[in-house]
């Protein structure tokens, strides 16, 4: 079958027009480890905060109407009647012509209205002299002035930070409910593909892909499943395409996707459910032999087998569908400007993306170099890449010190 | 004891002079589960890869000089002995004037130097016709070209993401050396702090700073270990503060360390060894009480009590600290221009750290809006700010309508 390439714009609209990102569920986290998480619902503060009329000052807790009038040459003089200290509810009230001796963060005892400054008194024995004047509330932080209990303090998407976590634990809330995390499912397919963890056998490489794109997974916020490297068969090869779609809310499988008669992913993915294929190559370099499809709502990516490929082709189209299953804004990748260090080309008619280099000059400019992609620098260039340049598809070249833009493949690089 | 406030820059030095990143080991990590950590040894190829020599295309391996003189009027005539398999040793080497069916990424068998492309030939039973000459290594990427065994392939200190990731899976690694993660010593101090997970008795409010803090420590490559709210009693604070340092590499209280009788942080501090504290009291606005000691070379910061300023002053002192003992390059928060929406204020001759909310106003541009951060807004304040914005010793106000650099508290805000 015969089928014109897509652009990518086409590509990328196609799978947004199919995909739609269900609700996959919450779960309960405990606080500690619920850093990074995205609430599942809006919170509700179950209390006041702070959950008493405490004072902001060290000092004395006084009825305000028994100030009215001191100043430095005429004190009010009070009785002290006792103290609250931090921590403690108070076992004593203030009556008319008392003062109670109180310090920051303490409850105000019940009759008082205000604290007197420790710094406007005096204090001989149990009398106390007020300097100045106080005002009804005074150095008093009332119940409930920061948070009211049945306020909204958190609403349902927030990504929980220190700030988050900080005001969950001041609500006295050591669980909290969670949008559960998207479930990936990765295989790798290809004869020469092996798995881990033994001996190299002859003619065989080590399974790459697998390995980087589940990295790439936990970055956006999914939780990879390793499927395996997946026998070169028909049949071996849809049994475990229909355990991962059974299983994941997504797939993503690697290898196998060029034009040799051995790639049956895109006719397994047509027979596991509608709609079936919806991107059969896209004219970009690298990349073209990507194939998406869909079984009900749950996408499945097969990447080309090429290591740098398939992680460029993943953070261009899996990504933003992981990060919306996760429930999270759909960022972009850090972007930065640099310039061009070589004339990099474009493959005729397809977008282009260069992997590239940064380094800085001798002036201190950031220079963009061009990374050798071919067949001899599948790993080399994973190594040496930060980032790439997109070249449209109507442009023929970026020429050498043009200014371009980056986007990074990690949010910190050694240079920048 | 009265010793005249440092400067924040002060304060800095001070810290800088006296913190040695010591060495925490390293220890074995499962490769799936070693994103984001830290190598902690160069990493060196045991494998050429690719580990044999590799067709790139799929076609026939040949013997070059069988071809020379080859063009489309006079074709070279091979013999085809046999095929080879991507994935497979083959068992059949290549004689003069023979020819083997090869596909990409099949083992290019012995006796062979080059690979026809399938294009460029015409194949009749056994015989092979071959259009055009083939150079010595067309087509065949060489074993060891893309990474030769005994190479070094990732340098110590690389931090791990995808590509590292997918890297260290060619060479067949299942498990990597990498740091230890840092453990942070995290105590609450201060009579009226209560832990979670049981009702709030009279006069108490939940600790908030421990798990605040606690997760920003796990955001800047840390291990939080909670201490718990540690009684307001100098034998039992000088108890938990002694088990702290024996068992972490740095210790951060908050809460308890103002100008009152129970303040023994810093009496504790000085006690537990040298050279004890180094900065009491810092000249900025929040965060004055901060202290900061050290016990060998074991930092130890007491940050104040009001969540907002406890997380401030981690961001600006502790971070920095903790990035270096987990051999994490020390990366700025991340930044971003804006507008003040109001006037903000500085507090006289201290450097001043004001608390704002982005908004985008009707014009699209983005709004640095003061939130208020006084004793009645500990908990909203953290809910509200999105990050903040520096004001110098010297400047007296930032003017409305000026441009400010904030500096965020989450590397993704709703609204960036």
């Amino acid at each position: 079958m015969f089928r014109k390439l897509m652009t990518f714009d086409e590509a990328k609209k196609a799978i947004d027009i199919k995909f739609k990102p269900v609700f996959l569920g919450d779960e309960e986290a405990v606080l500690l480890e619920a850093n990074n998480r995205v609430l599942s619902e809006d919170v509700v503060s179950s209390l006041d905060i702070p959950p008493f009329n405490r004072s902001t000052v060290d000092g004395y807790a006084v009825k305000a109407q028994d100030t009215f009038g001191a100043d430095e040459n005429k004190p009010t003089a009070l009785r002290i009647v006792g103290s609250v200290a931090v921590g403690e509810a108070p076992n004593v009230a203030l009556g008319k012509g008392e003062a109670i001796e109180i310090v920051t963060g303490a409850v105000i005892p019940q009759g008082a209205d205000a604290v007197a400054m420790v710094e406007d008194t005096e204090c001989e024995d149990a009398e106390l002299l007020i300097y100045s004047a106080i005002t009804v509330g005074e150095n008093v932080m009332k119940k409930g002035s920061d948070i009211q209990k049945g306020a909204v303090v958190l609403r349902k998407g927030q990504i929980l930070g220190s700030s988050e976590i900080g005001i969950l634990a001041a609500l006295g809330l050591t669980k909290i409910k969670v949008l559960k995390i998207p479930i990936i499912a990765v295989l790798s397919t290809g004869g020469e593909v092996t798995e881990l963890g033994r001996p190299l056998p002859p003619g065989k490489i080590y399974d790459i892909n697998a390995y980087s794109i589940s990295t790439a997974i936990i970055e956006a916020g999914g939780k990879p499943v390793y499927f395996g490297v997946v026998p070169d068969d028909k049949t071996a090869l849809a049994k475990s395409m229909k355990m991962a779609v059974a299983s994941a809310d997504m797939v993503i499988t690697s290898g196998g996707v060029s034009v040799g008669p051995k790639d049956y992913t895109p006719q397994i993915v047509d027979s596991l459910g509608k709609p079936g294929i919806v991107v059969y190559g896209i004219a970009v370099k690298p990349g073209k032999p990507t194939t998406v499809g869909f079984v009900g709502e749950k996408p499945i990516f097969s990447l080309p087998g090429h290591p740098t490929s398939a992680l460029l082709i993943f953070y261009l189209l899996a990504r933003p569908l992981i990060l919306r299953l996760a429930g999270r804004p759909e960022t972009t990748m850090k972007m930065i400007k640099a310039f061009a260090g070589a004339r990099m080309f474009s493959a005729k008619g397809r977008r282009t993306y260069v992997m590239v280099k940064l380094e800085f000059d001798k002036d201190c400019r950031l220079i963009a170099e061009p990374v050798e992609t071919g067949a001899s620098g599948a790993i080399s260039t994973l190594a040496k890449s930060d980032g790439f340049v997109e070249i449209a598809e109507n442009e023929q070249f970026i020429d050498v010190n043009q200014e371009v833009s980056i986007t990074l493949f990690r949010s910190s690089t050694a240079i920048v």
